[in-house]
This record gives C-alpha cells, structure tokens and sequence, in this order.
C-alpha cells in the first residue's frame, strides 16, 4: 500500500520506538533467571489493595452494554470527580487510549508537554503528526497550542496550585488551543481538580485502574465540555467500555467510603516507604499516595539488587540514578523489600 | 474552542445523526410499557448460547495485561482466523472501536461502502472527513480508493465467492487503496475468510463477542499485514484488552469443538427460525446462523405485536416491511415467539 495513503504521517526520525513501562516482568524474568519466585512487582503505581470486586452477573459478558449503564458509570464518575453533570463525562477503556484517540482529533499544531513525565503523551502527538516539545514548566510552553499537564506529575509527583492550572487552562483557550491535564494520580492525594472547572479547551484525564487498584478491568474517563466530550465519546463508538466494567466501575466509584479508606492507608504506606527508601540510602525526589521516587547514589547496582531479589521496580533509562517504587502489601512484602534496602 | 481546532471536520449537514441499533431495550420498555418482563430480545445477531465463561483470575482484574499475554490471545485468534501468524493480529475491545480508528487512520478520500450493510462504517468514514458513497455491488465501487465490504452482510446475510473479495482486494492494491472486509459474521457459517489472504490494503474484521454469545466482554480483532496491523495496534495503544477478555478469548477462540458444535447448533436454529417466520406471513431475505431477515405484508403491525408481547426484534426505519430477528435460547423463548408469528 502507498505510504501517502496513511494520514498525519509523522516526520521521518520522528516516530518515537516502544516505550518502557512497568506491570510487565516478561523481560525481567528473563533477565534475572535465578531470582526467587513470584516477583514482588514495584514497578507500577497501581494500589496492590485492590477495590474488592463485586459479583459479576452473567448478562454483563453476554449483552451489549446498555445505555443506562453508561449512564450510571457516567453518573458515579460525574460524583467521584466533581465534573458539572454526566454529558462532561466520557468512559474509555483505560486512560491509555485517550492519550491516543484525542491528538487524532485535533489538527496538527504545535504540542508543548510539561515534563519529563509519563512518556506516552508526547509519543501519542508525535504519531498523530503535531510538532512535540517538552518543556520544564508551565512558564516555558510558549506559544503552542496545546499543553499537556501531568498534575499530579510521574514519576516526580509535582504538582501545581489550582489557580496557576486555572490560568494554564484560560490563556490557552483564549488562544482558541487546548489543555489536556492528565490527572492519572489525583484520586488519592490532598489536591484540587479541574473537573469541576470543565469549559471548552479542556479536557481533563481520570484513571480508575490505578486508583482502585484493578488496572486489568480497563477503565478511564475523560472530563470535558459537553461538546468536546461528545466528540471524544464518538471517537470510541458505542459499547468501548466492556459490561463488567460498567458495573464494577459504577459500584467502585460510589463507594466514597472506601475511597476516603484507601487515600489514608495508601497515604501511610506511603510513608513508610519513604522511610525504608531513606535508609536505602535514597533521596526521595517525590511521588504520590501510590508510588516514590528516589534518586540512589548507585541505581542501576540497587536495580539490579533489586531484581536479584525477585523485586522489580522502575527505572528512567535517562536518569540512571532515579528508581520509581510501587507500594508493597502485606507483611512479606514489605519485609522483602526492607531486606534490600538497608 | 475554536472549531477549526477539531482535525477532519465534515462537511456541514454530513455528520450522521444517532444510528439505530439493536441490544438496548431501554426506549422499548418506554414506548410499551404493559410488555411482559423480562422482554426477549431478538434485536440483535449475538449467540444466545454463551460460550461458558471459565473463572477469572483475581489478578486478571488487577494487574496491567501482560505483553505474554496479549502473544497468546493473538496466537489463538491466528488459529481460529486463518492469519498467517501473530503479527497479523490486532486484538481490540470490541470490533466497533476498529471501525471508528481506521477511518482517522486514513487521509481523506473517496470510500464506497457496499450496502445496504451495517450503517456504523459509512457513519465513520464519513466523521473522519472522507467522500462517502454508499454503492450496491462491488461492480459499482468506481474509482473509490477504499471499499467497505460486509460478507456475510448484515442484514441481508448475502456473501460473495472467495474469487471475487480477492480480485476486489487485488484491484484497490493496485490502485494504492484499501478493502476493509468485515467479517462479523464469518465464524458460523461456511464461507472462505480473506484472513490467510492479508497483505497491503487490506484489514478483515472479526467479531469476538456475537460468535462467542459475550458481547459484554468486549474483545474484536483486525487481521492485517505486519505494518498494517502495527499501525491499527499503536491507534489503539498498549493494554487496549481487559485481562479478563484476554484470558477468556483465547480460552474460547482455541476451543475448536466447542465452535464447530455452535456452527451446527445455530444454523439447526436458524433453519427453525425460518420455518417459524414463514408461518408468521414472512418472507425470508437472508441472514447468517445467528439472525434472520424477512419482510412481511405488515411489518409495522408484526414489530408492535411482538413489543407487545415483550419480544424485541430489529426494524429498518427506511424499509418498513423488514424485520431482523435473532436467535431465541430455550424452550420458553421458542414457545412465546411461536404464540406471535402464527
């Protein structure tokens, strides 16, 4: 097939290869074949304290999902997040494939991503053929039309004050450009989203899989205006979240309770990883509720320790002395990482 | 927002309005609200019989979906499809979310879509900004650089020999184009699939979910050649499939048994099907082992009897005479459809 037939071809040298990510011990496995199994996986920052799953009914694997379904998954989303109503509320499968639907809608522009941060924002503009920058700060986006913001940051845990996202958020739309803040990590922590400020030019990234700690359910959500979310929502077509979903999405997401449960638990372990982080000799750079960052004055040699231990954390290939840890659960769990870092 | 912001913009007046579909009862139950509960709902072509749904891993709802398993999912639909192999495959939540990416995948063209068919192609060729004619044989593509071929169509069930898709597929080739051959319907029936027939121009889709009776599940496939097939998996990004999908499909898609006794099952049911139809006045159009497609003298009159003994069945807005009807499961749903179409 002619190249030319492809549309938004990005330039040649521009397309970015695969990008590293943790959840997949595939290659560690292999790499590290004499350490003891089942690995401990740090290398997400997935809640290991999963919501506990519902009963799933048969029919929700048999029938196609139903719009009152989505009606209510968008109405407990509408809840849980503070968007304005549900027509601001748009389910996906997973978060992931917003980061790529949404730069195939816009056309191509200049994309100024505020980083280094989680790595498949620029990659996804760059492949739908935009002009991709990273910058350092809100300060240095220049004149692009579109900005994206990670608040709060990975792996770093930055965040930025509400009024500042607010004025990020208003100067690009008076310039007829577009916010994408992805707010991936903000279920947890003591912060203040954009959802409720839902206006064109805007649209606002929620994970549920990270938060609920059930990652392989594939459920995400998109906050925006009622016309920007409607055509977010066609790109996906109807029926893209799957029946248990829907359900399980829908019951989680109500259940404020646990919610508020889990942010002060989560909150406490993270502490005490910070604490054994310390005494690994690591610096804590930041993070959220759900993961830490630290630098090491020897990373790769803790990674590999690590890993020789049946621990897999993540590491940043251009910042060798920077190591990302998920949070342990459960006494041995802790207990093997504490063994490590002394 | 400024509106020139949006990529591929339609012509005024070109953006379709909400397609019908089948599977929601929801505005049935409103227009007649002193139908029988639970209504039976032959609206749609999903198997009735539901491959039986093994358990589920806890850790498939927590973990991210591995890159392992993704291969194995893809090696089974390899098998079941006829692919040449895995890097053929593309597994995706659900085959609609396939026909609204490859459409943005495309620099706008012309596109014939051979119908009347599924209306959710021409409705996403056309979002994506290209010329969209709807044309009734494959002699009447024209000079179109993409076709849109259903075979088994849906609803009519008509097919075209294996000669003529191939020599269709050559001719767009040669021209630098692209047939997009749906293939929702192949699974059941005796007709050739173009899957081991992949190279450029050409992405066959197949159904996951009206086969296996678990539409919920959401899991559909592109078969293409390797850089095709590449370009449609990065569309849709890493972890697209839930984990439960990914372990339940390759359980289903590897169970040849279990689909050749389906095959023969529904095509026994369909034949009764007919037989009923018949008796009810209608005459039979086409259809596959999993829907039936008559016209009848009233159709109007039959739609509202059968709503108003709570049986849902598919009508076509633009011919009143038609009726779809999907398989009834069991003994009860035969005997109450039966007690209608006398």
């Amino acid at each position: 097939m002619d190249h030319r037939f492809w549309n938004s071809a990005p330039r040649p040298g521009a397309i970015p290869g695969p990008i590293p990510h943790g959840g997949d011990l595939g290659g560690l496995r292999h790499a590290f074949p004499d350490a003891p199994e089942p690995w401990l996986d740090l290398s997400t920052g997935i809640n290991p304290v999963p919501y506990p799953v519902p009963p799933v009914e048969a029919s929700a694997w048999m029938r196609l999902p139903a719009a009152a379904e989505g009606e209510a998954l968008r109405e407990a989303a509408a809840m849980a997040y503070g968007a304005p109503d549900t027509a601001h509320v748009v389910p996906a499968p997973g978060t992931q494939i917003l980061i790529e639907t949404l730069p195939r809608l816009v056309a191509p522009t200049g994309v100024a991503v505020i980083g280094p941060t989680y790595a498949e924002h620029a990659a996804a503009w760059t492949r739908a053929g935009h002009r991709v920058a990273q910058v350092d700060g809100i300060a240095a986006i220049g004149d692009a039309a579109v900005a994206v913001l990670v608040d709060p940051n990975n792996p770093d845990g930055r965040t930025h004050p509400l009024p500042e996202r607010l004025a990020l958020a208003d100067a690009l739309r008076a310039r007829g450009g577009l916010l994408v803040a992805d707010e991936a990590f903000a279920d947890l922590e003591p912060v203040a989203s954009l959802c409720p400020h839902a206006a064109p030019g805007l649209v606002v990234l929620r994970s549920f899989g990270k938060t609920y700690g059930l990652a392989g359910l594939r459920l995400g959500f998109a906050v925006a205006e009622p016309g920007t979310a409607d055509r977010i929502a066609t790109a996906l077509g109807p029926w893209a979240v799957s029946g248990p979903a829907l359900a399980i999405g829908r019951a989680a997401l109500s259940d404020t309770a646990w919610r508020a449960e889990a942010a002060q638990a989560r909150a406490a372990d993270a502490e005490r990883l910070d604490r054994l982080i310390a005494r690994g000799g690591g610096t804590i750079v930041g993070g959220t509720s759900l993961f830490r960052t630290a630098d090491f004055p020897d990373g790769p040699g803790l990674y590999r320790r690590l890993a020789q231990a049946g621990i897999a954390v993540r590491r940043f290939p251009e910042r060798p002395e920077r190591l990302r840890f998920g949070l342990p659960a459960g006494k041995a769990a802790w207990c093997r990482l504490s063994r490590v870092l002394k």
